[in-house]
């Protein structure tokens, strides 16, 4: 019955997870459309998330040796053409302001897409001596690319994100810097959001313009398309060459340092939601829930001291660290059930006359959507603990689906059979331009990454028949 | 003897204050000029001073009851031409994007200047009824004015700031919420950074385009300038007229809400450095110094326990949450104690092996550029106070120096020779158009503000000699 209404203001997670997608966002009030092209507002409650999402990775960011800095949202157009991949790749995205305060600029400038090629120009300002290095800088901007086609979160014309940037004396060192990263990205999607993923190296045709390699984090939606959630690049000389970034080593020769960058974006909220939500909404990791506990007085009305237990409760709760609301709204208690669902508060508490009587009260966990009695005495304890279960339940859940939705397959009729059933491929596969063009030709997908960890057996790519030394994940990805 | 060295290489404060200022920006490496006219870069030390500014004032807006959300970086130039007085301030400072994907676009896309406009046009959508007030938000965000000359913090095209936005039922709700949020920005940059403040209202001609009123406050410069440092402006139902934002009251008749807004931004690090800098670089306040106590060993050649000593007592200070570091590089001891002076750090120690013998350290304070000695034993209580004391000190020095630049005049005589002694006069004065533009033209100089506490006193405009009801403070400005 229940859900029945909650099924008419969201649309069936299971007929259309877009529709579904488009109508959580809208009613957990996370973001509201901007006026111009592709734009988002991102809401107080969609903030909050990315706040919290700021806060937990900006910690590990500087815990591995970074600082944060600012560059400017303004590079010249001649900086990009520098490096030919990168521009080639960024081209078409590219906004620019061509005039400044009524006169033409020969040499307008761009809005960043990102930021390479104008720490770049820096980097070679800075940079003489390898006692300068490393260089290991982050920034958290906005950044702006021209989209054809948008999405919440997912796809958005100027989206919010942190691009690591840094240089080092030897490929060793950028190497390790590289992983490094990716690994940061890999441990707190898993521990603070809960989102399993697979890892791996983008094949040639899908990484980062100008890269000599990029790794990528890959969420798993439970349609089955993959979500590129987190990408590290190792761009060994080139930009340094592009940019006549030179240091003098302790040899006394002049040497190209070797460069890495990485970044994370508000896309990442979309993974949130597509892979924990349910029919009834969003459901938020508890580390990054804007809302962790809310306190529904029950029937107040008939004995007021419910409120009075409600704060109380609230404020052990706030005591422990714990984000805590009691909802004293007018409207009545089916509502406010509702609205934190959609919101996806991980824990609801309940408190009624019968149960001040009790010394108790009811626990609702809204990943399973169970209902527990627990002694008010208890509840602090409780709640702990329950957040911690709440968060490797999501995570378990979250990678059941997605373990669901790999399919090993052997040729290219099961890969087609495997796409067109909303799978992941897992392939044999050479990732050659050709091949790669002809799956997203015929299937609209692409590799989405090349584990690191591979058999040694001999492999045959399904597209071509040639040898080949990978198995690859091979999708359709938002 | 040593302040002749580091005069050589930071220019004389007391001969050219903005000579000194741009080298003091450079040499403790604070900033960087970017490529794009008028842009800075902020480099680590500099961000790092923004990042605790940030988070210290946040606190004191979420405690305020507001919460963060992220607004679009453009904003359709249709949208500035609702408001007359906003576009006519705004228009020559726009900078926009004509094209999107080589398609010429029939409105074009403004950089942000700031966002009331893209704001009331959520607000218009998403305000409906007395139940949805106040709207209480606030935003972190670059912004881009194109302006003619520009000065690292002081005056940058791109600048980085907090914008809060509010609605509210009533008139008098809006106009406690301006002053509430004054009040938060007064007490911020007295107990967090140390600085004085003359405090009031903008003249007519002052105030930001398209508010009713604003109120201002302005740190006062050694050299006598004024630098408006935050802002509070109530723009009554201004605004919400012009995007039609309505609400159905209690009373079931629709009526427009009440707004402000208010903003303080990077400039704010401007105001830090020329208020309390020195002979020899930077004096940062304790707060948001990002390195509070640097120890430098001594000697440490002669006895390895020396570099020991300074890492277990850099370890005790870090656990009581004292931001410390220890320079363990290879630079002659004068020469770091010339770097971390530069650098504002307020505190130093210095263990030697001498110390060592004697339990005891030296202890350098950066305020006043005294030593003394302390019992190993009794450092962290001692460094402790000592923050709390430089920055009271440096309070009472800028608040000694700002006094010392106001000059009480009642004449355009007295006014114009005050002026041009570089003083704040605090003068008669009537606020119309045609005084302000008198004294701007003859003096360069512009009302800074109008204190709300005003006596009784009959008043005439030393300017035109007409009945006034203000003393109010003119100066120059940055």
């Amino acid at each position: 019955m229940k859900d029945e209404k909650f099924a008419k203001e969201i649309s069936d997670i299971n007929e259309s997870l877009t529709d579904w997608y488009t109508d959580v966002c809208k009613k957990a009030k996370l973001v509201d459309y901007g006026p111009c092209k592709g734009t988002m507002i991102m809401r107080e409650y969609g903030y909050a998330i990315w706040e919290l999402i700021q806060k937990d990775l900006d910690r590990r960011i500087k815990e591995t040796g970074h600082n944060n800095v600012y560059f400017p949202l303004f590079i010249p157009y001649s900086y990009f053409k520098k490096e030919a991949e990168h521009v080639e790749g960024f081209a078409p995205e590219l906004a620019a302001i061509t005039e400044f305060r009524g006169e033409k600029l020969d040499d307008p400038m761009v809005v960043r897409p990102t930021s390479e090629t104008v720490i770049c120009e820096a980097f070679s300002r800075w940079v003489n001596s390898y006692k300068d290095l490393p260089v290991k800088i982050n920034q958290w901007a906005n950044v702006v690319r021209m989209e054809k086609t948008t999405r919440p979160f997912l796809r958005t014309t100027e989206f919010l994100w942190q691009e690591g940037h840094t240089l080092h004396r030897t490929k060793e060192e950028a190497d390790e810097e590289a992983y490094k990263m990716w690994n940061v990205y890999i441990d707190f999607c898993r521990e603070s959001l809960a989102l399993p993923l697979l890892a791996g190296k983008k094949s040639e045709s899908e990484k980062f313009a100008g890269a000599e390699y990029t790794l990528t984090i890959e969420s798993i939606m439970r349609d089955g398309k993959s979500l590129q959630s987190g990408t590290s690049h190792n761009f060994g000389q080139k930009f340094a060459k592009a940019f006549d970034i030179k240091f003098l080593d302790s040899d006394e020769k002049l040497k190209y340092p070797y460069q890495t960058s990485w970044g994370l974006t508000t896309r990442i909220i979309g993974a949130i939601i597509m892979a924990h939500g349910d029919e009834r909404g969003l459901r938020l990791p508890p580390n990054v829930a804007p809302v962790q506990v809310v306190l529904v007085p029950i029937a107040a009305h008939k004995n007021p001291e419910v409120v009075n237990k409600c704060n109380e409760i609230a404020a052990q709760l706030k005591a422990e660290g714990i984000r805590t609301t009691v909802d004293n709204s007018d409207n009545a208690p089916g509502w406010k059930f509702n609205e934190w669902e959609v919101k996806g508060v991980p824990v609801r508490i309940e408190i009624g006359p019968k149960d001040l009587e009790n010394k108790a009260c009811m626990i609702f966990r809204r990943d399973k959507k169970t209902k527990e009695t627990v002694e008010l005495l208890n509840v602090v304890n409780y709640v702990k603990t329950l957040l911690s279960d709440i968060n490797t339940e999501l995570y378990n859940e979250a990678y059941e689906i997605m373990q669901g939705r790999i399919k090993k397959v052997d040729s290219y009729d099961e890969l087609k059979d495997a796409i067109n059933n909303q799978k992941v491929a897992f392939a044999p596969f050479c990732c050659t331009e050709e091949c790669e063009k002809k799956v997203k030709t015929e299937m609209s997908a692409t590799v989405r990454c090349i584990p690191e960890a591979q058999t040694l057996n001999v492999k045959h790519c399904v597209c071509c028949g040639k040898p080949c030394n990978s198995d690859v994940y091979i999708a359709r990805s938002y």
